[in-house]
Parts: structure tokens; sequence; C-alpha cells
């Protein structure tokens, strides 16, 4: 697997709107994507900081993994997105390598990403998604 | 205040030592520094993702500010660190924004770094770190 950069970091926020002055106003950022993910029940909304993205993630149900996290550990850091060349390549060695997979088959995320999760219990207690843009 | 790219995301772990099998053996990441801050009591291990660094934190002493971060919270990620062109008035900036500074002035870091952080209460939960490298 050959990880090129850090495609996004996920942040849980209860409210994207409450957010914006903060990203927008006192960083300096440009969200310049609002996209709704209906079967993760979440809002994303998207900055650009070099190569990486920072996506905010507001549930839209209580039933959202995010609500429950947010619940659990309060807003903040939720997900680091590792961009490869090949998720499903990259699962199956994962897999080989005895990491306890969340996807076991690339599955569509936000911005049309290919993405998978792999479980915390195999990454030090750091949510991991690994994603490849199949457009590039 | 301009941000060019996020310089590192700051993990807390218990043992570095544990965790390099996954991130050397399974991520294919390669430590190409260990370093002891002695003033934050943190032993920190460095890999370079991109343009982004991943910063292990390991508490050296119970009094660590990461060791009481893994007890209340368990490990994972702890901050996240964007790379501004000057943090002094980086920094005077974000006071006149409003934001809640826990360094009023910049201080030395892990790698010759100049660095500040600001509170999580202003930054929507996420403890925040501005740095430069001055050699740059």
């Amino acid at each position: 697997m050959n990880i090129s950069h850090i495609e996004h970091l996920g942040i849980a926020v209860k409210s994207i709107e409450e957010q914006l002055p903060y990203y927008e106003g006192v960083l300096g950022l440009k969200c310049y994507n609002i996209e709704v993910v209906e079967d993760q029940k979440v809002k994303t909304a998207f900055f650009k900081v070099g190569q990486t993205k920072i996506e905010l993630l507001e549930p839209t149900s209580p039933e959202s993994t995010i609500a429950k996290f947010i619940e659990k550990k309060g807003e903040g850091i939720h997900h680091i997105a590792f961009s490869v060349d090949g998720v499903a390549n990259a699962l199956a060695e994962m897999e080989a390598k005895g990491v306890q997979l969340i996807d076991k088959a690339p599955r569509g995320g936000a911005e049309g990403l290919n993405i998978a999760f792999l479980h915390p219990k195999s990454t030090g207690s750091v949510l991991t998604e690994l994603c490849e843009n199949p457009n590039k």
C-alpha cells in the first residue's frame, strides 16, 4: 500500500453553521462544498488546506455514528483519511496483515471517492479511512 | 493569517514502541526522528505523509498533559497544527478576533519549530497549534 498524503481529516461538529465563523472568519479557509451523505446520516462541509481537506461532519439524525461519537466523546477530530492508490488492494493487504476492517470492500463516500474504514482496535485507537479518487 | 498546509497531526499514545509495528509495518510509513521535549514531558516520533507529519506523543511523566489526555479520553488524535507564515503575527490576529490563546507568545517546539496553541474553547473543541519553521 502506498499512502501519498492525508486526503482529509474528519471533524465531528454539532452544527456546521455554528462552526463556519471559526473556519472561514478566523482561520481564513473557504468552504467550497457542502454535501449530505444520506447513508451515513451526515452533512459534510469541506475546506482545503494544502494537500488535505478538512471535512466537518454534522449528524442529520440521532442514529448517525457521528451523533453517537459526539455524545460519547464530544465534538472534535473523528477520523484521518489516507489517500492510497487502490482501496480494494489496500484492504486485502491490511487484512493479510491482521488489521480489523470496518468495510470489507470499498464503498462510495463524499466527493465521489471510494472509501473504506479500518477499525480503531487495529490502528492505535485512531479511526482510519483509506480512500482513492476513481476519476484521477 | 495565511495557512499553507497542515504541518502535523499530534496523536497521543501510551507507548511509541508499541505503535511502531502499525505505523511502519502496516501503513508503511518511516519513523525518521524520535525526540524528547523535556518541558512538555513527552517523547515524540515523526513520520512524513505528503506535506504533513504524524507526530506520536508518548507521556514521559504522569504529569504530562498527554498522560492526562489519555486518562480522560483514551489514545487518539490530540491536536492539529497549521503551518503559518508568522506565529507572533498570527497570535495577535487570533487575539484580536476573540480567540482564547493557550500561548500568548511563540515558544520552541519539537523539530526546532516556533509554536503556539489556541484554546479548544475557541476552535470548535479541536486543540489547535500554529507553527512556523524559523529556518525556512
